[in-house]
């Protein structure tokens, strides 16, 4: 397909059901884009993709710049160029600034990139800690919450269309990661004070599945899977 | 992607909460396979690719050979080709086919192709008449049904794994087309009696769009979109 693909490797359902065994490459991941999200192998942190650099903020509170042989369960990862771009230099809040990218986005019907890059008053994230098999479902495990106040950095994720919940999150599904990589994770919420917001409207998308044993045989739970993800992520 | 892939234009979903425009024509679905199903502008009619194909089962109860420059709201299409294959002499209902069908698929997980093909003692289609906009609700169309017996032909269609319920039919998803062309339609039930039973294992998903506005600047309404697509097909 085209440059103008989102390529989803596993899905959102899965993982929260239990998928959480590393099945990919970050090297081979990183040959459908330079900009992406996922998390690792047991759902070790939050994964951010940016200009082809890939990083994971671990639930021990630092950022690791990943080699590429590392595995992934999950990510959505692309090949960024902005169709739209504008700048917010006022305080705004995370419901504020995902209104403006509603009214900016060709279509809340199709998948779309968002970047937001510059200084953000606050940032509040949370990453996931490393789980051991026999795996519990990702909604029943805890995760740390982490803080910033006046920090440079990128917000780089995804906007699904609604029927794509479960697959996908329905919505903004975004990840932070500071300049100076030391800072990240999933993004709860946040004020921005000084950035480009940008956006990608994606033609398609490519849903890959892991061909591993362990997803291809398995039985999975999806009775409650909807509130699930809205509830963990 | 790989000739591997399972592509789908428009989801069930969209076609569902009132997308029925035609959008994509006939000759530009089939460069992406040469068998498939969906139907036609206006959801008029039920649509079969065999063999590279075209075929709409009308609700007035005749068959028509597509000649390309037609248009389709919705449809699944494949390169296929089989990774399991095995004969039934026997008379069984769709369900033990079914049965069958699901215990030598490589996963529940993976989207999969199926073709039944031979002698049916009993075929039940039915076929949508065509809508003039503004659309009603798909789940509201009172559709005609078809009954043949003792009938050579092939079903033609996509098992979708549970997840994605909602851009696709969760489950097997399936046509018929009689070898005279001249019977056919969504296929409700079925009494094998000597057939071929092929299946193709996807790898992956290409889930593309319209990218007309009409699709693109719709607000569909999806709140019960579940129920009418278990309802409905």
């Amino acid at each position: 397909m085209s440059k103008n693909s989102l390529y989803q490797y596993g899905t959102i359902g899965s993982l929260m059901a239990g998928a959480m065994d590393g099945t990919d490459t970050i090297n081979d991941f990183l040959k459908h884009g330079d900009f992406g999200i996922g998390t690792m192998d047991g759902v070790d942190g939050e994964l951010v993709v940016l200009d082809g650099q890939a990083f994971k903020m671990s639930a021990k509170g630092y950022v690791v710049h990943l080699e590429g042989e590392e595995k992934l369960p999950y990510g959505a990862i692309a090949h960024f160029h902005a169709n739209h771009t504008f700048t917010i230099q006022d305080e705004l809040d995370n419901e504020a600034v995902e209104a403006l990218i509603l009214d900016k986005m060709r279509s809340k019907n199709l998948f779309a990139g968002v970047k937001i890059s510059g200084t953000f008053k606050k940032m509040h994230t949370r990453a996931m800690p490393k789980q051991e098999p026999p795996y519990i479902r990702f909604s029943e495990v805890e995760q740390p919450n982490f803080y910033a106040d006046e920090i440079k950095g990128s917000i780089v994720g995804f906007y699904s269309p609604a029927l794509f919940h479960g697959t996908s999150v329905a919505g903004f599904h975004i990840h932070f990661i500071s300049d100076d990589q030391k800072f990240g994770g999933h993004v709860l919420d946040y004020v921005v004070e000084d950035v480009t917001v940008e956006i990608q409207d994606y033609a398609n998308l490519i849903q890959d599945f892991p061909k591993e044993a362990e997803f291809l045989d398995t039985e999975f739970d999806y009775s409650n899977i909807a509130e699930e993800i809205s509830l963990s992520e």
